[in-house]
């Protein structure tokens, strides 16, 4: 995984929920994949869009492919914090990566990236719109 | 809670999910409400039914109302039982009820019913279709 | 459900995360489970305690009843607020209750509340300890 | 991805439930990192073992990477299989790879793999104990 860079950085925080511990007494891995999304979502939201939005246009930004590295494990009652930003874009697909962090000492817990594809409500293989393209595009590293 | 009644119980048998435990070392609250919604997908399979069509014909059943009650904690690896049946129908609403149990000695983890109002494509409170009534008025108790 | 106090409602407001929606195009049920938790999480929290501490104190609220009420669907993307308070408070169990809004306009999506008892490391029923029973009886209606 | 072995593959099959699925109608990205797991668990099953065993022997194998490449979309209630293998062993990790298929017609859903590493009841990264690397080694490929 490559540095993450300088800017165009998005971050959302929220306390570990109880529900996402484990009997390890740690948060379960999957549960790091839906912080993930949370921060892509937060991306969209900081940048003036909505997924939301762009679902009602007639488009969704279906998963890929996912990677995630555990590196430390955070714990339930903690607040953590997702950082996320846009690694590529090409016409038909988009990269966004991440890191959690622990917002009071930098700590990271995993890093990952998620690749996504744009279909229509055919469920085809379509270009992002050329809004979001641009926005994408411009934030990119 | 009533008794079980002795006829028309439909049950579903599946090993307990890593994820789904807490790290109290049980399973977590919230897993069983995902498993009595499988109990009763599965009481619909049983019956000749699936709900994925009733959705396709344009109905939903939303939830109005759920009720658990936790008796016995079951954990990781562990085999559980849901057993569902249909308490009682009325033309826009049905109940149905559930006991989670351990099938080697029947040790009951949880009860509960569930309440559904039939919604159409527009969000409004609806008749249940007559099939799906005369059905459900059959079965139930 | 009685009508919610006037006083001692502690409030966490979040994003629907987009892995809590389901098919409906609507928050999945359980997903309110989890935030009627995490609701309960920060009522400890904006007490000055947290229920990490309770656990490592030796002590687990373990949830014995739920019960939701469904009115409103939330969506994806939309902010809601769960607000929690004391409902009542005995030697070894506590209810907490709970709606959770619409902060922008008050829309009530759903209403439930839990009951828990308190259990010590070997899983025996035991008596609150002092200090959070009296904290728990001080702010209860 | 390489090809899945010819041998050594344990399989799961289970209905898609209700929950696992989102608002696109398909199933969300996240419910296939639980699927995955409860194949590494059928695995142990399957091999006269169970996790819940290692663990209560003082062992933990703790998730260090996850890769998951999405194909083709499953949905609410149709039959899936879970096909989990050993890629790999090593004296403190182990790899697993998995295809998640369709056991009417063999469309693949998503490959993937989880890489672990064993650790003790205080966190260290230990050696695999003797018996559980012998078996991982002797099943791998």
């Amino acid at each position: 995984m490559n540095q993450p860079p300088q800017t165009n950085i998005v971050e959302t925080t929220f306390h570990v929920r109880y529900a996402e511990t484990d009997q390890m007494g740690i948060v379960h891995h999957a549960a790091y994949v839906v912080w993930l999304e949370e921060g892509r979502s937060q991306w969209l939201r900081s940048n003036g869009r909505s997924y939301a939005k762009l679902e009602q246009e007639g488009f969704v930004l279906a998963v890929s492919e996912l990677q995630v590295r555990y590196l430390q494990s955070a714990r339930y009652d903690q607040r953590v914090t997702v950082r996320c930003w846009v690694e590529s874009v090409q016409s038909r697909q988009v990269q966004f990566n991440y890191e959690v962090v622990d917002p009071q000492n930098g700590t990271v817990f995993v890093t990952g990236y998620s690749k996504h594809i744009c279909l229509n409500h055919a469920g085809q293989v379509t270009k992002l719109p050329d809004q979001w393209r641009a926005l994408l595009a411009e934030k990119s590293h």
